[in-house]
């Protein structure tokens, strides 16, 4: 079987960093070769402009956000996803092209359009196989998290719209899920591995013991 | 008059800083507000963002690396360029979208009919008045400079193609010149001023004293 490229999306303090590890951990224990990483930042590059994009004091607009998200993922994208799917590594990654129309498109107001055909630009149209939608109330995220950076700064009716943008968008993702993030962690790995096609891999680790 | 955007391109060591600061100086005797500019660079953020582009440490592709440029772009048009126009100064930029159809074009390989979208999109059309190409064959702008930035260490070939483009692409630039800048200072700024429309200011200097 091809190795996957699995999304995982959702605000901040919906656990996806939290899931990143449990289901990395469940699927190395299957036998797969398992990648981890995220966006913005998942290039030494990437580092760079994800301090850039997350500190407070930065001013910009939101276009010049937006160029700075693709770019991140451009380079993302073809120094990290692509070498380790063609390595035969899945890939578990935070946040894709779902986190650019909700935040940039909804809770930006650019359009729609544009942020498709950037991310195009940026991905040369790699899609993922599997996007899990980890959701999460609105008020239940800024509980969670301290304010701490540029995005978390928004407030309630930025994330009200970002998470609707996320819930309306994910409808329209083959094999798109939305999983409840307010359940315990473990409990939240157990609904993504339920929806992933492991029965071959459960079968040939077993068989090989 | 309509305050103009006069922008100097060419390459490293062509005199572009140089010729931005005795400029300034020529029109500010004259009684016209100047603000002198470049990119990349020309905003606070625009700063980090001309250190990562610039560090010969940073790997990049060529993409990513157009991205950040517009990104760039975009902040300083909007946040810099506009403003300063609509209070009616001159703008003095040193860098703009000839750069990036010369260097990530020609230069990188990039497709020209990509660049012209973003440069678009980054600028919202904004064209400049008036554009000097201060023209430098490679060979003395390595000797000029020890090698020193991300750019500088592509060598002489690259520079080769770079000036090329440069030369093909101001000839349909409206008001578009080339300047020898292997000429003094003090005579490519005059080669420059003898080019823009400054006899009414002339006159209105001189009436008024």
């Amino acid at each position: 079987m091809k190795p996957l490229f699995i999304v995982l999306e959702g605000p901040d303090a919906s656990g996806k960093s939290t899931q990143l590890r449990l289901l990395s951990q469940a699927l190395s224990a299957r036998g797969i070769p398992v990648l981890a990483t995220r966006e913005p930042g998942g290039t030494p590059l990437g580092q760079k402009l994800r301090e850039i994009l997350l500190d407070p004091k930065n001013r910009m607009r939101p276009l010049t956000e937006l160029l700075l998200l693709v770019a991140d993922r451009h380079e993302h994208v073809e120094e990290v996803i692509k070498p380790a799917l063609a390595r035969g590594q899945w890939v578990l990654c935070s946040r894709y092209t779902l986190s650019t129309l909700a935040y940039q498109g909804r809770g930006r107001g650019l359009p729609f359009g544009l942020i498709q055909e950037l991310n195009k630009l940026a991905t040369g149209g790699l899609e993922p196989d599997y996007v899990f939608l980890l959701d999460l109330p609105p008020q239940v995220a800024l509980e969670r998290t301290p304010l701490r950076d540029r995005f978390e700064g928004e407030g309630l009716s930025f994330f009200t719209q970002v998470r609707l943008a996320y819930l309306e968008f994910i409808r329209s993702v083959p094999h798109g899920y939305v999983i409840d993030a307010t359940l315990p962690p473990a409990q939240v790995t157990a609904e993504i591995l339920a929806r992933l096609p492991l029965s071959g891999y459960d079968f040939v680790v077993k068989e090989g013991k």
